[in-house]
């Protein structure tokens, strides 16, 4: 199953993320290739395919999956179809490579692990933070010993909300802010400690500036204790105006870092008349404003889905899988959980079985 | 009991805190003047007196208590002194100003409160943050509704480890980092939000590089709920190293704001040879450094003692009173409950009566 | 003539600077009260008078130099008027503070600095950036010895364009932004330095984007080479949007320093709806912005006429007085020189007597 | 002469330059590939060559140029070897990539340009500057109108000193600092202006800390009028510490960028132990600091190479070429020249033939 030459990628979905898969494949052009796209909606999936010189295009995924030169497949549909589709690309023999988050419920996580070990196929969980050039970077400085102990990890992601429509409503996505993005911060700390058993989360959520748009929450904190006693921090905003910002911050007992990923990098710039692209979700070009380059590379997804054929070609071994995000599936099942109760969740008597979605928990915590 | 000319003020104590009061009102000097100083230790007050060219000095307090001429005492004694002191200086029908925490116990702060009321003379609240200029300038420009509706407002204040010996015994202090910094943030929040009711306190705490000094938290996270769904979240360390930090962030439904007090305020300096002094608590002068000026103005500390003295001569009412480290009080004694509990604290349902210092909760939490 | 109690000052002009040097010595009021305004425009002088309840106001200054309780006349009137105002307030046995630059031409330079030498008042000159906080403290590092030897110190100004119409009209103002704003950063340059002998100027100007208003510069280069080796480079603009920005940086043989007082100092703000003041020549309050606070004490007035008002009780010696003045004043027709000619000016051979005002020289440079 | 698939690579030299190009290929591989390197002294090709598993070195590169199968060699050989190697690398049909400086003398450019027109073949200039993501996007935004016309463009480089020990010998560098990295600002700024004809320079030089050295300039300020009336503001400096520095600021009629590639891009980090790598020339890992990563990215070597790889196949059009390249040797004199003069030089009347090398006009000027 590693074969040789390009590895020939199919992309399902055509929105925002789809566009990213593509453009970042077609920029380490090297190691994959993006040889179809699949999705429902008439034209979307076309459209894609011209606007990058694709070959092939598909209104059903499952026609894709019939592709016999096709070796992976990516999902960037909205979550609630990550599982299906997964044990469908698996049954079909081809790698997966999933969006975040994983899924909905912990049913899902373990069916698509467990399916993809058994028809032997890579399940790679798309958790670009593991491959941002500057996140990285820290990494690497706390595996040198730059910090001595590590102790805390901080994770920030904020803008004025998602992509898409679908996220507003908590019956698609599963969850609000803390689904959409604290799934990011949540496997980037567990990464950033290197995978400590987790023992226990704290969260506060809350709905400040989308009431009007969504039952689900704007604004999140994530509190998670690390058997070896380190702690991770998680925050996340669809409620903060200004443009996207995405930080880190690392403590130990001999040194720090923080990590800016839009307003330290970014030029610093003031137009009056304003000008093309400032960064994603930025409100306005004119005034002062940070404007990203070389965005996808800074995020890491050129990166990140290179490591992914390499994977496929047997010659790295990958570094995000089903796991990570199982992990962060059931931390974002605790925080809501804890959310809801007012309790620290102790994950080791915690079972969120039957629970068709996170977000559910804040609504109507389980009794413990 | 409004009198005229400069007010004359006693200190109580001779350390780091004593000496910025005694500089600060030297250096807004048209209101009040230090006229003496008191602390058991001998040779201390006089020594501090005489640095300053203070007239006179006491190795009891109660003998400055008698000075006719004296209308103002401050406390910058050890937490557990803050509550005697108090009662005596109000006895002595002189206005007190009483450094931060206000004191150990929920039944200490009603005494003092009740105590001054009752001799007609004003608990002042040392909160410099309530005047620290950078603060400041955010919350006018909330107040101008520059960020729309505030929901959101964090501070925290970081660095490797409190002055004095005593804070790491918290039979003496009462607790650790919370304690000591955490009721700034508290009080903060809760002045910059227009002082709204609290409804509850969420909090985690840990002890992670002073294990052998001490056994009090040593970085701490606090969440506030308010009552009209506003969140203040408070974060602490005694574990960070590389200096001072003090920073707090605002967010809005239509903005937001960042302001960093000592590495966005400073000059950014390379030396190799090191030079005089960086900031209180920094590592070293050689290297890259963010050294600090005018130091005691950009933390409001004449700015806070010029208030003071003016609301003697009641030309103007006291921005930060008993009311406000009462308030930092409970919040404290809620969070170490939260934390040692992990549960969310409802503060209308919480009574820290008859609990001796605010730590005990984290070590042995009331049961609901 | 040092008098006691608080020294009682009188103020020519009643126009933006005017305004500052009242509230500055209201904010430090220990030490000098403003009993008196002159100004003669009908109505201007009595309105700053009543703005800053001022007792007396006048429209011709020399019935205020009459008054025989004031002992300090500040200078805030057009450029072309600094000498005969010096002139007649000397005479009347007044101290002068003279807002820069110090005059039109060399003979003024002197006359001003004589008269005041021989009727025995000081000639104190109004260059703030010798108080601004966090460029005194980047001066103390530097005697420390933080920087080892200093072969480098930049300043730089740039906004949109002077306070008033006058500065326009280079009758008025004898020059540019160079006349404006170089000043400052000459002498600045030359103070940090410890007044070396200045050996040579090398000088680039343009008008780039205020041609329709102004025959003057609208943008600077200054290079100063001083007689110990050492280099001032002086940058300053009336063509740059985006706010007020000043800074300095200082390189040594062991170290060096970057100073901002406006982007690196203040706040760092989103605000949809805009509030109510970011800081002098600011295009918007939306957007971004950098909001300043503490103004005057940042830039350092008030802490400049405390020790003006102490020179005068003989209690400090004039930290700049007639003769940096002077000196920035040689330098700027020696940069007009340079700039007109395309060559470096040899300071020892280079003689501007007799030319009206600086800019004449860039139009029509001296020959050698 | 444009072939198929990757192009095959020879590099001479095997420095720290060389490195940079054999990496930097690696890094985008899809277009090109090294497979020989050629240096003189034993051993350094070899050691070379296995680092990055280089099939073939060679001691005399003229043997190199024999291999049929290479198509474009790039040259990180000292100065004054430039021309040689190109007018061999030309004769003998392949391609070339010359690093910056171009070469000596204008003579020296002439005849590569004039050689390699003749020869049907490339002569790519290395300035990274124009690859550079954070200034390419300035860039963009300048094409896009956000700044209104652009009157002013500033590059800035500054560390402690050269790579190598043969920068310090003028005979083989042909300068200083302003030869060894002015000719980066120079070409900069005359690109980002989109290339307008040069009219002026004045230049300002001085060897502040590494007299014991070198006769060469270890600062520089050099400014550059174009026919427009825009203006180039270029500054470099081996003197100073702290670590690399690289920054440009852009200023138009209607906004303004400030760019920082190495401060402003990093990491902030504070660590005891310090750790394996900041960025180049910086002093110590401890205490805080500002490291870089995806280094050769963030410059833009692999961009720049792929870019030129890709010229080869005739998929794109140079975007810096040996008239680049001449261009800033032309400015480098001339720079030279005003500061040894003390005048600004009018580039139409100038004529630096016959001077061997671009600091000796600093030393003995041209009479005009």
């Amino acid at each position: 199953m590693t074969g040789r030459g390009k590895v020939k990628v199919g992309v399902v979905g055509s929105q925002f993320q789809a566009d990213i898969h593509v453009a970042s494949i077609q920029q380490m052009g090297e190691d994959a290739e993006v040889v179809a796209v699949a999705s429902p909606t008439a034209g979307n999936a076309e459209a894609l395919a011209r606007r990058y010189d694709v070959a092939r295009w598909f209104t059903d995924y499952r026609e894709m999956l019939r592709e016999p030169d096709i070796e992976m497949v990516t999902i960037t549909a909205p979550n609630r179809l990550h599982c299906q589709l997964t044990v469908d690309i698996a049954n079909a023999g081809k790698h997966v490579v999933c969006e975040k988050p994983l899924c909905m419920t912990m049913e899902e996580a373990d069916l698509m692990i467990d399916t993809c070990r058994e028809r032997g196929v890579l399940l790679m969980y798309a958790e670009e933070l593991f491959f941002t050039p500057k996140y990285v970077r820290a990494k690497e400085i706390a595996d040198q010993g730059g910090f001595g102990e590590v102790y805390l990890v901080k994770q920030s992601e904020k803008h004025f909300g998602p992509h898409a429509a679908w996220f507003w409503d908590v019956e698609q996505s599963g969850g609000g802010v803390l689904m959409d993005m604290g799934c990011h911060g949540i496997a980037f700390c567990h990464w950033f400690l290197d995978r400590p058993k987790l023992r226990s989360v704290t969260a506060q959520l809350g709905t400040y500036v989308h009431g009007d748009k969504t039952k689900g929450d704007d604004n999140s904190f994530v509190i998670l204790e690390f058997e070896g006693g380190q702690v991770g921090m998680v925050e996340d905003s669809w409620a903060r105006h200004g443009g996207m910002d995405d930080r880190i911050e690392v403590f130990g007992s001999q040194g720090l870092a923080y990590a800016n990923l839009h307003m330290g990098n970014a030029l610093n710039v003031f137009s009056e008349p304003g000008y093309g692209y400032v960064v994603e979700k930025a409100p306005s070009t004119s005034g002062w404003s940070f404007p990203v380059f070389e965005e996808l590379w800074n995020y890491g997804f050129p990166q990140e889905l290179h490591h992914f054929a390499r994977c496929v070609r047997g010659k790295e071994r990958p570094r995000a899988t089903g796991e990570d995000g199982r992990f962060a599936q059931l931390a974002i099942f605790a925080a809501y959980q804890s959310a809801g109760a007012g309790q620290r969740v102790e994950v080791d008597s915690f079972d969120p079985s039957d629970v068709p979605k996170p977000i559910d928990l804040w609504f109507s915590p389980l009794s413990r």
